[in-house]
């Protein structure tokens, strides 16, 4: 049997976010690899093995999928969200880019990516023109992070903020909330929405003045509105119309 | 009954891409308003209500749901998509402003975007920071949809663009094209993916230098890689790491 590897994203926690193409993919599955949490979000069931593995060793996780597809087996890897967004989909495609067997069967299947859960959660904040930023400087320079920063505010995007804080750059979060005070003023509306869909959710929509760099932490995703940002009632929404 | 109100994300066409939240909300609704193509993908069965109504009438129908729930009938509106991007989650909380009744139950139920179901078909082209611009200038000025553009590229985001190009304004997606030329220069990658996840699924991806206004219709995504995009057999992704 030809091997496959299919990326599935299980969504934000809910289950009755996960759609019913990713839940047939893993009910086909032989193998499953991901990240601990999201695995364990897997069904034990005879003929499927589960590989849980640690955070950070994406390329590892995709190469071992690569190999297991060779040998002929059906391979899901497991994203929170969308694989797509700051998730394994490009992690498979670097390492395939490297690959040196066969290139096996893929398929990518779109989840409900964090922040629009995150967004429905709250009303409408991302509901005009808007941008995804990843602020770990894991994989980027922290320079890179404050000019896009910058160049978004002064688009006038409403944002959405993924890994906006670790224990290992604490700092960097205050930075970007004064980055985000100096372009957007201490007014603009912003959301902490963190562990959305889960039994721990919790949302805390405040202004930029009254923002601090401990309500984000590494399950939280942070949305910021643009200059037209508003409350209706206990809702947060950006009107569609600009300018 | 109290009345409520659910603005529902369809995801965009298959059905396998319907939340389970989605379909329970829509077994559960009496009424259902939306788009004429969007109602039509909603099965109709005794005790459902279903309010087809035009393109562009958005807080029509969003005052009419809120009408009706005001006489405590369970409304749907729903959404192709994710009902907070360029959708009806926006025009609902504007039409609520308005609103002089009391406020109805509302949730905002998520959905697959066209985006990232398109990304999904063409490998991880958002796989980092990126942007979602609707092209339209129905609700914002053109000028404002250039300087949007300009910063996004200079930020070197990914970008997608939603509403790429209409019959009454076809010159516009031409400009599009030039400043992206500009500003990426004329290699960068160009996905344009239209209808994803239906029968007329058709994905084509470029060069800038080599992409035409008429390859965007309003069912068309578009999506630009970032300056380190690039192609891995046939699919097209961009790279976690950056700078």
């Amino acid at each position: 049997m030809t091997g496959t590897i299919t990326v599935a994203g299980l969504g934000p926690g809910d289950e009755a976010l996960v759609t019913p193409q990713v839940r047939q993919a893993l009910d086909r599955a032989t193998d499953v690899v991901g990240y601990i949490p999201y695995v364990a979000r897997v069904a034990a069931r005879p003929g499927l093995t589960l590989h849980p593995s640690d955070n950070r060793v994406e390329l590892d996780r995709a190469n071992h999928a690569l190999t297991m597809a060779a040998e002929g087996r059906q391979v899901v890897i497991v994203s929170s969200g969308d694989p797509g967004v700051f998730a394994m989909a490009s992690a498979l495609f670097e390492a395939l880019e490297a690959w040196q067997g066969p290139p096996p069967q893929i398929a990518i299947l779109p989840g409900i990516t964090a922040m629009l859960a995150a967004a429905a959660r709250a009303g409408a904040p991302l509901g005009h023109d808007f941008c995804a930023i990843n602020l770990s400087d894991n994989l980027k320079p922290w320079d890179l992070v404050e000019h896009r920063l910058r160049l978004a505010a002064q688009a006038d995007f409403a944002m959405a903020f993924y890994n906006p804080r670790s224990a290992s750059r604490p700092h960097q979060f205050a930075r970007v909330l004064e980055i985000l005070r100096q372009e957007c003023g201490p007014d603009r509306l912003i959301t902490f929405a963190r562990a959305v869909t889960t039994p721990d959710e919790h949302l805390l929509t405040m202004t930029l003045a009254e923002a601090t760099p401990e309500m984000a932490d590494m399950r939280t995703v942070v949305l910021v509105g643009n200059a037209a940002t508003r409350r209706v009632g206990d809702w947060v929404y950006t009107p569609r119309r600009a300018g």
